[in-house]
Parts: C-alpha cells; sequence; structure tokens
C-alpha cells in the first residue's frame, strides 16, 4: 500500500498549515501567559489576539472589533442564532432559515420551533440553490433572524446571499441575516459589508488552522447574549481563558488562504474537475453537485454501491473520502440535505463526496480514478 | 535582566508539558483526521479521544463515559449548571452556591436569580471556608443544584467537600452537587463517587495540557440540556467538531500531573513555605490564604504597597505574579473573594497572588524574595 495518504476529507476538516503548527508549538513553549494576566506575558498573549483578530478582519474588510473568537464553527453558530433572538426576544417571534443547513444551525432553530417561535425552513431545487421566491413570501415584519448558509458542506453549493440579503432587508430592514461561512471562509472572498451579512461564522479547522478555534463577526451594534458568561472575554460575548495558540494559528492560517485564495481555487478547480470527468467518462455515475458550486466539493452518486462500503475500500488504498458530511456520517440517516434537494435515496445512498485542498495533486487524482475504476466493479450489486 | 522567567502564575494558567506540545504536534501533523469521519484517519482521531477519556476517567475513578470534552473551565462549569437546571426546571426552583465561586458559576446563578430562581449564596469565614451551618439551613426540598468549588483560584481555600455533599444530601438527596474542580484536578487526588460529587469542571491549561479545552465529569444518569447542539458529538452533551489535539494533550498532561501527584505537592509545599516565611520575616506582610490551604497558593499583602506596581516592578525583573485572580485583575474592582472573606480593603489593595507548579525552583523563590525586598521599599506609600 502506497503509505502517502490521500486526503480527500478537507471538508471535513484539515491538516494545519506547518507554519500554524510551528506558531502554536512556539506560543504553547514560550507565550503561555493568561491574556487576563496584568504582566508582561499576559499582554504579550493578548497581543496575539490582537493581531489574530486584525488578520481576521482584514480579510472580511470588517472592524477587528467586530470579530470574536469561539471554539469553533458550532459555537460560532450557537453564539449568533441564540444570542441575538435572546436578546431581542420582543422584536419578533419568526425566523426564517433554509432546509440543508447545518446541523448547529438547523437543531437551534428546531429548538424555538418548539418553544413558541414560528419557523419557515425554505426548500431548495435540485442543486440545493435556496427558493429565492419563496424566501421573499416568508419576510415579514415579525421575522426576527434569518440564517443561510454561504457554501454547503455536503454539495458544494454557493448561495446568492447578497441578493438574498436584499430580499431580506427589502422586506424587514430590521430582520438580522445571519451567514454559516464555515465552508466559505479563506476560499471565496467576501465582505460582509458589500454582502449585506449582520453576522458570519467562522470556523478554523477548515482551512488549516488548529481544530477547537472559530470566530464570529458581529456588526457593530447588534445585541447578543452570550452563551458563556464569567470573566468577561472577547469583550463579555465569550467568557472562558482564551485558546491564545489556537487563536493565533488561526489567524496565520487566514492569512495564508486569502494569500493564496486565487491560485488555490484555480488549482482545486482543476482537481475537481478532472476527478469528475474522469468518473463520468469511465463509471456509471451522476454528480450530485452543482455544476457552478464550491471547486472544493465534488459529491458523485454510484447508483448500486453502497458509499459506506466504497469509502472503506478506498480508505483500505490509503484514499479518504466522505459519506455525506463528517457529522452524521455515524448515525446512519439519510442525507437530509440531499432529501431536501430531491436526490433520489439510490443516489443518496451510494454518493460520495471528495473535498480539496491546497495540499492535494493531480496525481492523486489519477490515483484515485484508478482505484474507483477497479473497487466499484467488485463491489456494485446486482440489479 | 535575567533573561529566565520566573513564572509564578500558575493558576491563571501552565506551562504545557514538553511532552504536551510534542504529542500534540504529532497529531496536528499526523492524525488530523476528524473523530465523525467513517474511514480509518477519523477512527484514529477517535481513538486518541478515547484514550483521554479512559486516562481522565481513571485518574478520577469514574467510567470514562461519565467524562465529556469541553473547550475549557468556564464551558463544563456552565454546561453543568445550565444544562441541569435547564433540564430539570420542574424539579425545584431554589439553588445554592457561595460567595466565592469562580464568575463563570456566580453569573449564571445571577443570571437564574434575575429570571424566576431564588439563590442562596453562602458565606464564607475570614480564611474562605464555607459556613456549613448556613449551608445546611438553606438546602430544603426545594433546592435543584448547590455549586461548590473544590479550591479557591485567589486564595487557594480548600472546601470539605465530603462533608458539604453528606449536608447537601442528608437535606435533600435530589440535590444535585456540581463541583468546580478547575484549581484541584491534576493536584489533590478527588474521586467524585467517594466525595459524594455528581458534576465536577475540570480544565485542561491549569495542569500543563493545552488551552481550549476542558471536561466535566457528569455521573451516570443525570440529564442534562447541551448548551451546543447540532452534530451530536460527545454523546450529543457537546456539539462541535472535538479538539483533538487538545483533548490528547489533556489526557497525557493529566497523566503526567497524577503520576507526580504526592512528589509536586512536596515540592511546591516547600516553595510556598520558604517563600511565605521568607516575606513574613522580612517584610510588614500578612498572609491571606489560609494555613491549609493548597499549596499551589500563597496570597500575601503588602500593606501600604499598591499590589499592581508591586506587580509591574516584579515582571520588570521577569517575575510573573499576579493580584486576584487573572479574569479580575484587569477590571479594575475589587476581589469578591477576599471581600467576601472580610479582609480589609488596604489588605485587598496590596494582595499579590504566587502561584506554584513543578516547573518551579527553591532559586526563584530566592531571587523573588530578593526582589520584593527591595522592590517594596521603594514604592510603599508613606502613612
Amino acid at each position: 500500500m502506497r503509505e502517502k495518504k490521500i486526503y480527500f476529507d478537507n471538508s471535513a476538516t484539515t491538516r494545519p498549515y506547518d507554519k500554524v503548527i510551528e506558531d502554536m508549538v512556539n506560543v504553547y513553549a514560550s507565550n503561555y501567559g493568561n491574556p487576563s494576566s496584568l504582566h508582561t506575558m499576559g499582554i504579550n498573549s493578548e497581543k496575539l489576539i490582537k493581531e489574530a483578530r486584525r488578520s481576521i478582519g482584514n480579510e472580511l474588510g470588517v472592524k477587528a472589533s467586530e470579530v470574536y473568537f469561539t471554539s469553533g464553527g458550532t459555537e460560532s453558530n450557537s453564539l449568533a442564532v441564540e444570542g441575538y433572538i435572546n436578546a431581542n426576544l420582543r422584536k419578533g417571534n419568526h425566523l426564517v432559515t433554509s432546509k440543508t443547513e447545518h446541523p448547529s444551525v438547523l437543531e437551534i432553530f428546531k429548538y424555538y420551533e418548539n418553544n413558541g417561535f414560528t419557523v419557515d425552513y425554505i426548500n431548495v431545487d435540485h442543486k440545493g440553490m435556496v427558493d429565492l421566491e419563496e424566501l421573499d413570501k416568508k419576510i415579514s415584519d415579525k421575522t426576527l433572524m434569518a440564517s443561510i448558509m454561504m457554501v454547503n458542506n455536503e454539495t458544494g453549493t454557493i448561495q446568492p446571499i447578497e441578493k438574498i440579503s436584499r430580499i431580506v432587508k427589502k422586506n424587514n430592514r430590521d430582520t438580522v441575516l445571519h451567514v454559516d461561512a464555515v465552508q466559505a471562509f479563506g476560499k471565496i472572498r467576501t465582505n460582509p459589508g458589500i454582502s449585506g451579512i449582520d453576522m458570519m461564522s467562522l470556523s478554523s479547522h477548515k482551512i488549516h488552522g488548529p481544530k477547537g478555534t472559530g470566530a464570529l463577526f458581529v456588526k457593530k451594534g447588534f445585541r447578543l447574549n452570550p452563551i458563556l458568561i464569567g470573566g468577561g472575554q472577547e469583550a463579555s460575548m465569550r467568557s472562558g481563558t482564551e485558546n491564545v495558540p489556537g487563536i493565533s494559528g488561526f489567524g496565520i492560517a487566514a492569512g495564508i488562504c486569502f494569500q493564496n485564495i486565487e491560485d488555490t481555487w484555480e488549482k482545486v478547480s482543476i482537481l475537481k474537475g478532472k476527478l469528475k470527468n474522469g468518473l463520468l467518462e469511465n463509471l456509471d455515475c451522476i454528480e450530485i453537485s452543482p455544476e457552478h458550486g464550491s471547486p472544493y466539493i465534488l459529491n458523485m452518486a454510484f447508483e448500486g454501491v453502497k458509499a459506506e462500503v466504497l469509502l472503506h475500500h478506498l480508505a483500505g488504498e490509503n484514499i479518504f473520502v466522505s459519506t455525506g458530511s463528517a457529522c452524521s456520517s455515524r448515525k446512519n440517516i439519510r442525507s437530509h440535505v440531499l432529501s431536501s434537494m430531491g436526490t433520489k435515496n439510490s443516489y443518496i445512498d451510494s454518493a460520495i463526496r471528495f473535498s480539496f485542498s491546497i495540499f492535494n495533486e493531480l496525481e492523486e487524482v489519477n490515483i484515485t480514478l484508478g482505484a474507483i475504476k477497479n473497487i466499484v466493479p467488485k463491489i456494485k450489486t446486482k440489479r
């Protein structure tokens, strides 16, 4: 077996950049002060956080003070949605989201639905695009918040966030728009100001930063109730000793990603194209992901093949892919994303997500193509 | 100036063990899979979490399945207190805690006090010991939860948790006892089963593990509402991609701490004794921390000296100490812990916390003594 791993599961998590690891080691070993400490070591730690905040603020074109660090994408989504709703209970009891959001958003909306709120889950078409007409109809003067993700984690579908923001604000300029940008940040240039985004969730470990760190952009002036209270860190928006090495590593990862954002887009576009075409030409399969989705994600269905079986065979050859999202893959339930898109069950059950990063190479695509061509005939059920 | 730092602020945060950093680098570089991924890389990451869970469970004498990983002590406290209260709203509307808890506990109790609950904040004596008679009187059949910390972060006061548990359970066997053990874990051997603890909060970065990781012990059978929902990680008790390197590093740090727990206790006891006696013999000062408190913490007041000024002079000589806790030191408010103990303001304003770790040496105590003897006369206000 080839010793070198072929990692095509970059939407689940990524390998940190060497520079990120080096930086974190340095912070762990020499700069371990608590940012709340008054002395020089505390101040040095605080500086690292400030730098990371500035780095991420710069990349987004927002003020550093509008960026709050959290423990990850899930916490960012939770802080945004719960934090805003709880702080603004009197402003409305209607919420809007889409059917293909990440569970960390959907589950919160379900919670509020069970607790006195009306929630509309907007439908998507067969490529995962939010129905903008339906959205237009649903936003009313009672709508407190809309939450729509930028890039879907299973299909790479890119929502037209600027359009969505215009529709939302046209119907109710007080409706706050939250965007889960976990799969978009560092890959698509986004300026919340230009796009009309009020809050935006980011994750570090999806962009070659450390796990355990994320951030939430909150437009100045918006009031949120914190989820974690206590020491008053992050301007009282998120208490708890700051994960300084994690935050610092996140800032560095963001810097590298944005520096190479166009080149990486180009690179993964080529990889995705080659893999897709190679599969379509040689195998009985169809593309689930949309033609014009994120080049970082390719979702293909191999009808008659059990996705899990193919995944394990590939893993046996040191090739790592995913069925659905990492979060739901262990639960043995059909992807709510693909179901919402109207994908038929035989496709859902045979769908494999390939997700790319700057670390992937064309040779890996060729090896993977060869492996799949070899495996599929052996595991395909006869009809 | 000596290049080598003398770090006596170990209650704020600690330097990670080299072995912890090495392990994390290894995980970051080679074992970066998402534990939710079905493939081998996911399974390997899951194994690391399992190992850490087993390590911490073993040290506590509890089942691995009773240990849940969080992003740190603040989140653990929040999950325990809010999680239990929200899941058991009908069982009672009375809560009990002490006046000297960490803000991450106190602030939550204040929140519930403002939202329909009755909260009793038990008084402490001049050494910070919880008034057990008052506790006995307050626990009633309406008491849903009591939360008492094991070791105070500012004074090192050790509460008699077993006695406290007996008092709580004698008055109401259904009252759940949560213990914030952030400053105790890895320093004092504690078995929640023996001590009668139902939930216990732990932090990694206080025991030479990485920042951004903590854990909560929850006795089997207790129902908690998660704070973070979504992907269903940590048996749905805490969603969000697991911070695998952090969790792994935490497990390793816990292992090392417990392996050396008696030796380290002995070592820091000697350091604390030498520093205390040296200060008492040579300077006009008094001990705020209790005689029989944690050997890891020494709190001394230098009347007539502004603590912050002394702290900065010491930092100028690469000696790092604290005034009050790290969390509150930036806020320029008097320590609620020392105030609750009835410490007079002139002592509170001149109180310095020295907190020790296995990395400290006797020579550092001697250098610090010399520095303080040198600095204090220069900065003391004349009366």
